[in-house]
């Protein structure tokens, strides 16, 4: 198969009616009447964002859902997205088959269809990226740097199951029900929440839970202060014991939502993420860190804030 | 640095209002009233779309330049992008300020800016993609399937100098002056012209000029019929003889504008096009193939149509 075989058997099925059946050099979208557009960009590389080997049609999907995140931290309505793929001529057949069904399967999932892309030969590694467009009411977009003193910091869902899961996949690590491995190759991106209007800042936890408070702290312009004994644990990462705190808050792919919530709102949230696990860790204030305390608030210094992929 | 210091350094001074200082998880468009988008992606990997070694600015330059010429086709006015990088650690200090430098000085000539993006290690490959947005009036995006059979096939600048210039570039032919070299490097993008209402279809010539022309043919359901002697060559290409015919045919990355013109509008192309050349090679009729005739009219038949990059 040629790359023009491949598009019409793979990715012309995946086409959005911008996406002119892919066979133009270019999407053309009618923007909805009175929304903003939110427009993000992630790439997924072999051998950093996932392992050689991995399931395509799961590469695909988190690739998506990794975009969708964004846009869920930016309290978008996802709608279509453009797509590269860089990869090498010795993939074996069927790869793209099963990297095209991933993309099919979390098409429908999250209601979002292929506008356009291109494709190209790698000399080694897989290389994939996504643009994914959505849209908001206009002025309504969540930021990182409205956060204010006071506002509670709230989170959603369990936090540090990828990272433990990453340590799974590569033996270092049980997880006897495959919960935490999931949560790693298969993150929930959290859209569909209406939060405009109930929180002031919002960022999604790509790089941990500290490194991203740290950038609503950067841009508001205040300090985080985080109980370490609050943050939402999964019964699976629960059974992993306390040593395991520093990985849990520095590890990243987790792709929950960090929310800014000010004082008196908790019931709103509570009713706009009904079905979303929602657990308060912390409160905003006056300062320029992300302090953390432990048991009878004593602080707690991690050897390191940050997450790097492989 | 790390990621954000680069980001801080390197990409934040360049970018546009919608990209909100690159400091937040996405962009936020408003789209201007009552236009369409128009959307494109595409990469460039070393070793496939560049040279190892090739200078930063100009791989810079021509990812955007790819990009500009798609929007180029469809009859849009460019207006932002996002960009990915993927770079390998052990990549010189002082390729990403030149890399973003090449990108300065495009937005400047193109009137775009950067909205946002995403940055990565890589492993060993340099990989690059953006993703280009524009608009145009409703309906009046170019497509390739618009072309009717009487309709005159008019192309702009001069054909096959890139796919010389590579061969220059790789030491198998003279460039004198360098300007074939520049050719294959920086190529210009044709937009700004106001095509819609004149041209029936357009599509610009990434993979050769056979092979893009078979697209409009395949998708407007017409054959073309191209005098090779009309085909524009330049000076410097025309130095290396009739022999290399076929290389400039079917050699990509021109970027050039293929058009399919009713009769009658050659005028208003002229002066839609008033200073760039634009040059009459041929007819679609009827049919579904793209045929090259040569002196005398007598059929010429070419050892392969396409084009492939490295």
């Amino acid at each position: 198969m040629d790359e023009f075989d491949r598009i019409a058997a793979f990715f012309a099925p995946l086409a959005g009616e911008p996406g002119l059946g892919l066979k133009d050099d270019a999407a053309v979208l009618t923007p909805p009447p009175g929304r903003q557009l939110v427009l993000t960009v992630d790439q997924m590389l072999e051998g950093v964002h996932f392992l050689t080997g991995d399931d395509p049609a799961t590469i695909a999907r988190k690739l998506l859902r990794r975009n969708l995140s964004d846009l869920a931290a930016m309290g978008a309505v996802p709608s279509g997205y453009l797509l590269t793929t860089a990869l090498p001529p010795s993939l074996p057949e069927g790869w793209l088959a099963g990297f095209a069904a991933g993309l099919a399967k979390d098409q429908r999932e999250f209601a979002i269809a292929l506008w356009g892309g291109d494709s190209s030969s790698s000399r080694t590694d897989i290389a994939i990226t996504a643009t994914l467009i959505g849209h908001v009411a206009p002025g309504q977009a969540l930021r990182r740097n409205g956060a204010k003193a006071g506002d509670e910091i709230w989170v959603t869902g369990t936090i540090g199951d990828a990272a433990l899961g990453l340590e799974a996949r590569r033996g270092l690590r049980a997880d006897p029900t495959g919960f935490l491995t999931r949560r790693s190759l298969l993150p929930e991106p959290r859209v569909g929440l209406s939060l405009a209007g109930i929180v002031n800042a919002a960022i999604d936890i790509s790089d941990g839970l500290i490194q991203d408070l740290g950038h609503i702290c950067r841009e508001s312009g205040l300090s985080a202060v985080v109980q370490a004994g609050l943050v939402p644990l999964s019964a699976e990462a629960a059974a992993h014991g306390p040593d395991v705190l520093e990985l849990r808050l520095t590890g990243g792919d987790d792709y929950e939502l960090i929310l800014a919530v000010p004082p008196g709102q908790a019931n709103a949230l509570r009713a706009a993420c009904a079905e979303i696990k929602i657990t308060r860790i912390g409160v905003f204030k006056a300062g320029e860190a992300v302090e953390l305390h432990g048991d009878n608030n004593a602080r707690l210094n991690l050897a390191s804030s940050g997450w790097k992929h492989f």
